[in-house]
């Protein structure tokens, strides 16, 4: 299962579709030249290809296991985690004051990509660390700061994120562990949560959760909710890990994939704990987590995607078929128009959601070095896109990938089942895939729908410019952001649970519209000659776009004929 | 993981929908009265809700093993087996005069659909035996029909298909598999075969393969193949199994899903088989086999999502959620829109592919029974969009399932996972998705488009008719039929090639505006008030039915951009 890293394809969005020379144009990230990038990249690829890669199989084959309470993970990762941490990988858009290289998120985005395409369960476990970073540089005491940055800058310790408890899952508002104040500025913080991911490992000198609980005053609902920052180890007067904290991993889940990584249930027994953020204010410093990590899973989604779309093109260029359907052909299934249909659409949907999340990487750092609300909102309007449909691009490509295979697919020594065994989660968790379109029909939506249409303005007006080289796909991407224009306005005209009904249809209509824009956006970069990445185009804007009218006729749809069917309709 | 027999639904559908009536008509079928049908489906539903549900979390693990050569299947198959032989349940539509119950192939699917839900890789052991039961009736000599079709009829033998090897998978016609006349009328098979289903078990008294083999005068590709019974235990004089013939299990796969199905590699030594069917005469007499075994596994993936579907609605049910959106709600997730909007996705998707599969059944009962040219036409359209429509619902649906989950979607204790997994190779065997696809564009339109614009004025007809008490939605129906004439005409004036690169979408289309018009007709039989199944075809037109348009959109491209997109594009 040999990986390559797509650096042409970085390389390539970056310079033409993401407009990335903004983000290097910034004081802020004036290191990130082209060179440094491209050499940063490189780097990761290598070790992506020669080291995550390997592992893929093996965090399948012989999954992380508990033992006497201990957490014993997959032969192997601990020494590539190594490699990880000490190349720098675990947070290279970090503050450089702890150590990070401060380098623009779009480019950790591309290295999350690479590295989820080569080992996703190991992977997920920096993917945590990152986002636990990004909260504590937002909310944290600079003591806090000082004591922890370093160390999980660093990769010496890894971070979790503990929100869900069995009763409160995405009514995270129900949860009912506990924090109870000390007297010495620390609190006790007793409860169970489940579904952490790398609750554990036996690689990282300390593990620091990040716990949602509430306080003895603190109200019912989200409203009542802190934040707190609660070590495995308890850090000595130096900073090194002293005493063990009353907590610990109660079992490991037994998943359907991503077996590498371990999924813990959590027990909090009074444990001590520091509150990161106000009281109360622990959704709101969650959030801010949370949202890197929607980016990241959406990203995860597409490494996937990426990975399975090498290993079935891979296999199509060398399975031998009889009668080839085309003169000249290679012999090879690829010959036949409906696996070459099943890559493109492997390609084609891996480029329209690469092209999102870089997008909205580059508004998350230009949001950052220029303070400019209009990149802010941008951002966030992007980012249930980005999740939602990186997510579903990995496992709809993966599922592709095993039909590619035929027969093959099915057996797990081929590795192409794995992909889709391990990519599935990720459209449950950070935020299933319901509540990103919820999040984006709802909240995103408060502005009634401006940002949404500044967005659908730039399409069209890529499109207009487009107009002159390759007329008839602008026209239909034009079309295509006129009718989501459309659809946005009847959208905001409804009430909020006619909105939610529609929302998944309305989610997807909007990134096949934005991933018909970036792909114009490629061909029209790649000049009236015409190339691959035109041909590519093409392919989506005529066939997989037109779905969005379908999408769009969805959302319109409303609450009322859901609710009509009742649940006695349901269960007749 | 409780199930329930669908019973009311197969009942309305064989009455309203898929006018069984006339199979019931029929001399040849005039015993399947509704009472007996009634009584006959009852009777299979306890069995699948109270033998076979509780077996299907023991198959995924304790999958089948093979130990020194001797398969061992999962603790509780061979007694549930016996219960299935011994109830006649193995072969109902079988021919009386070999013990037979001489029932309805429309009484078999449905039966079928109940047995998949319940326990999917104990079922595909009787799917199979039906299928070697069909073949050898039709084209066995009077001998071995005497000698086997008892046997395997009572359950007491089982049968396989043995089809593929390493390198003839979709391209059958590569096999190498060679059979030599032995000069007693017996021929010895040589070769080794993949992927076969139940190719051995530790409860029936025999193993009969039906193996596909080239004579020594055999052409190259399809045309120079034939068809042999090679039994486990060649039958003494008394007809009961003697001597072990040369041929052995040599491997089980490692799949990702439906573990309690041993899926074997066979090998053959010379050992002793009987032809089949005319030298050189393999294929046709395989393909009877195989039509039969289409509308099977499409029903698989009918029953699998039956049974996801019931789980994932029993889980929103019971799920607590603190905020319900709506007055009077129940306060369980299935109060929430979107929640609601995948439950009646599963639901109606479901419903659209069970009518669609006992459409077909009743086409070949009437084929059967009447001998009528149009009955087989129709049988012959309908099998694969029965055959892709099936699996891809029961994906689809397995896949939605998990989703309403949640997390504990992706926990393997959870049950929901296995559907998906154990279903998704329902859309690679017995043909791919992409070969039913090209079967329908190909060879089942090699009549110019006759029979499905036949099919499409049948759906117009019954649009027509509905106009006056379900206006809007037969407007809807009626439009999307229009469209798939048009998109019929565009499809065969194309040349083979430009049809197959469209064909796996306009497949997709065909069903979506098949599963319409059986969604209106039981509208329409519910009458003027109004009910569940109205209110559930009103979600499909509404809401799943606009999707045919993008689809004949990408069904109408040809295959020029896809050759377009060369091997190097592909890899860049």
């Amino acid at each position: 299962m040999p990986y390559r890293a797509p650096l042409a394809d970085f390389r390539f969005i970056l310079d033409h579709v993401a407009g990335f020379d903004a983000v290097a144009a910034t004081e802020l990230f004036a290191e990130a030249t082209p060179e440094t990038v491209e050499a940063i990249l490189g780097e990761a690829g290598k070790l992506c290809e020669n080291v995550l890669a390997p592992l893929q199989r093996e965090g399948d084959l012989k999954p992380a296991t508990l033992e006497n309470g201990v957490v014993r993970t997959t032969p192997g990762f601990a020494e590539a985690y190594r490699q990880i941490a000490e190349g720098g990988w675990v947070a290279i858009s970090a503050d450089p004051e702890h150590g990070g290289m401060g380098l623009p998120l779009t480019v950790a985005t591309a290295v999350n990509d690479m590295m989820s395409a080569a080992c996703l369960s190991l992977q997920l476990n920096p993917l945590m660390t990152q986002g636990q970073i990004e909260a504590l540089e937002h909310h944290a005491s600079e003591e806090l700061k000082a004591l922890y940055l370093p160390k999980l800058v660093s990769g010496e310790w890894c971070g979790t994120m503990n929100l869900t408890e069995p009763q409160a899952g995405s009514d995270v508002g129900a949860l009912r562990s506990k924090a109870e104040p000390n007297g010495n500025g620390t609190y006790a913080i007793t409860g169970q949560k489940v579904f952490i991911s790398w609750g554990d490992n036996d690689f990282s000198e300390n593990v620091c959760h990040l716990v949602l609980a509430r306080l003895p005053d603190g109200a019912p609902g989200t409203k009542g909710i802190s934040l707190f920052l609660v070590p495995k180890f308890i850090p000595d007067e130096n900073g090194n890990p002293g005493r063990r904290n009353s907590l610990g991993v109660v079992s490991l889940e037994h998943k359907m994939g991503l077996h590498g990584s371990p999924t813990a249930v959590m027990q909090y027994d009074g444990a001590t704990g520091w509150m990161v953020g106000a009281p109360h204010g622990g959704m709101k410093a969650m959030f801010t987590m949370m949202n890197n990590a929607r980016l990241g899973v959406g990203v995860q989604g597409i490494g996937v995607a990426e990975g399975a779309y090498q290993h079935a093109l891979a296999y199509a260029l060398d399975r031998k078929q009889g009668n080839t359907p085309v003169e000249g052909g290679s012999g090879t299934i690829v010959d036949h128009a409906d696996v070459r249909r099943m890559l493109a659409t492997m390609k084609a949907e891996t480029f329209a959601a690469r092209a999102i999340a870089l997008n909205l990487a580059v508004a998350l750092d230009m949001a950052r070095a220029t303070g400019e609300a209009d990149w802010a909102a941008r951002a966030a309007l992007l980012t249930p896109i980005a999740k939602a449909y990186g997510t579903d691009t990995g496992i709809n490509v993966a599922s592709l990938g095993m039909q590619v295979h035929g027969g093959m697919g099915f057996i797990e020594e081929t590795g192409a089942a794995q992909y889709l065994r391990d990519v599935r989660v990720t459209a449950i968790y950070e935020g299933t895939n319901g509540i990103q379109a919820m999040d984006l029909v709802g909240r995103k939506m408060m502005d009634n729908g401006e940002a949404a249409c500044r967005q659908i303005e730039e399409i069209q007006t890529g499109a207009e410019a487009a107009r002159a080289s390759l007329p008839a796909l602008a026209e239909d991407v034009w079309n295509a952001a006129e009718a989501m224009r459309e659809g946005t306005e009847a959208l905001v005209a409804q009430g909020l649970n006619d909105r939610f009904a529609g929302a998944v249809p309305f989610l997807r209509a909007f990134a096949l519209v934005l991933g018909a824009h970036y792909h114009l956006r490629a061909a029209v970069a790649e000049g009236t000659q015409g190339g691959p990445r035109t041909r590519l185009a093409a392919f989506f804007i005529k066939r997989l776009l037109p779905e969005h009218a379908a999408l769009l006729a969805h959302a319109r749809e409303g609450a009322a004929d859901l609710y009509a069917l009742s649940p006695e309709d349901l269960s007749a």
